[in-house]
């Protein structure tokens, strides 16, 4: 791996190789052998640095797993602009549902509901800023007279979200595009017959 | 505490006495201190038994936590029929946010979503039975015409449920009556201009 600042100090250099390949290790063993895989001494095993290194950078098992997912994952939710606001929901909650089905995703949102006051200020925060910039998509909707000028933004991504994070968490029922089609249609259309 | 089986031998009598005096000191526990203050020590004092006990009739801090939560929250989502399907989904899901909202009905849920072996086969339905039986509203309104023919009732319950529990789990944010019904009317009525 190298680093792209050539004029970067040494040591910083080594610190930030460090980090990216103890990441990597985190990621790959969460992807083959799940969350429970993933402990501190099986990543540092396989990124071939100490364990005492990881816990004085990262401190918990939990803080590590959390930096390692939310690095892989920060561009895996575009936010489209396709000039239809339907079109745009199913791209992205199309996206959401993928990631949310992956073991690395599943994973994440799980880390995410744990309660750990070491990460208190960082789990939920993931999740909720994703969603706000998907926000945007309702308004353009709005603006272009596609939705009801009343629209409450949030609330339509949460209504399409919301199913989505609790069969992964709670029923464990799929995700797939035609879930994602039904709850997009119904939070614009609605269950009134047309 | 006394038993409503006046002729049940007295062994059993003392089992289902000493049962219940420990699950309702585990509410008071989840209720006064939450999910952390009720250890299986704490509950066996407050209930005045032996801490073995509980192990040896409950196995696990999960399983006595679970079978305490259900039992004291059995009778908190009646489905309504008042003839009117808004009605209906109003009552029912203003009683689960209300449920969800209390200390035990978040402990509830949060313990449904941790993964525990122990407790595999108990967890998950315990909301999915409940949000089953809710699915009959959407029927009787598809049947009376309020709803579209093809509405598909469990998704429907989805959409308004899945954003409570979602708020609860992973974004903090509240939950009240005008968000119920804001969530009901987005599944009504879709966010399209009327």
């Amino acid at each position: 791996m190298t680093s792209p600042e050539p004029v970067a100090p040494p040591l910083r250099r080594r610190g930030e190789r460090m980090r990216r390949a103890v990441l990597q290790a985190a990621v790959d063993l969460l992807s083959s052998q799940g969350l429970a895989g993933a402990t501190v001494g099986a990543v540092a095993r396989a990124a071939g640095v100490h364990e005492t290194s990881v816990y004085r950078r990262w401190g918990t098992r939990e803080n590590l797993i959390l930096d390692a997912l939310t690095t892989e994952l920060d561009a895996a939710l575009p936010v489209p602009d396709t000039g239809r606001v339907r079109d745009d929901l199913l791209a992205f909650f199309s996206a959401l549902a993928r990631l949310l089905a992956t073991a690395q995703g599943g994973a994440l949102l799980r880390l995410s509901v744990e309660r750990d006051d070491t990460l208190e200020d960082r789990r939920g925060p993931y999740w909720s800023e994703r969603l706000d910039r998907a926000v945007v998509m309702v308004r353009r909707g709005v603006e272009r007279g596609e939705l009801a000028a009343d629209t409450d933004p949030g609330l339509l991504i949460e209504a399409v979200s919301g199913p989505l994070f609790v069969r992964v968490l709670l029923s464990g029922a799929p995700l797939d595009d035609a879930l994602v089609r039904e709850l997009v249609d119904l939070a614009l259309d609605g269950a009134r017959p047309r």
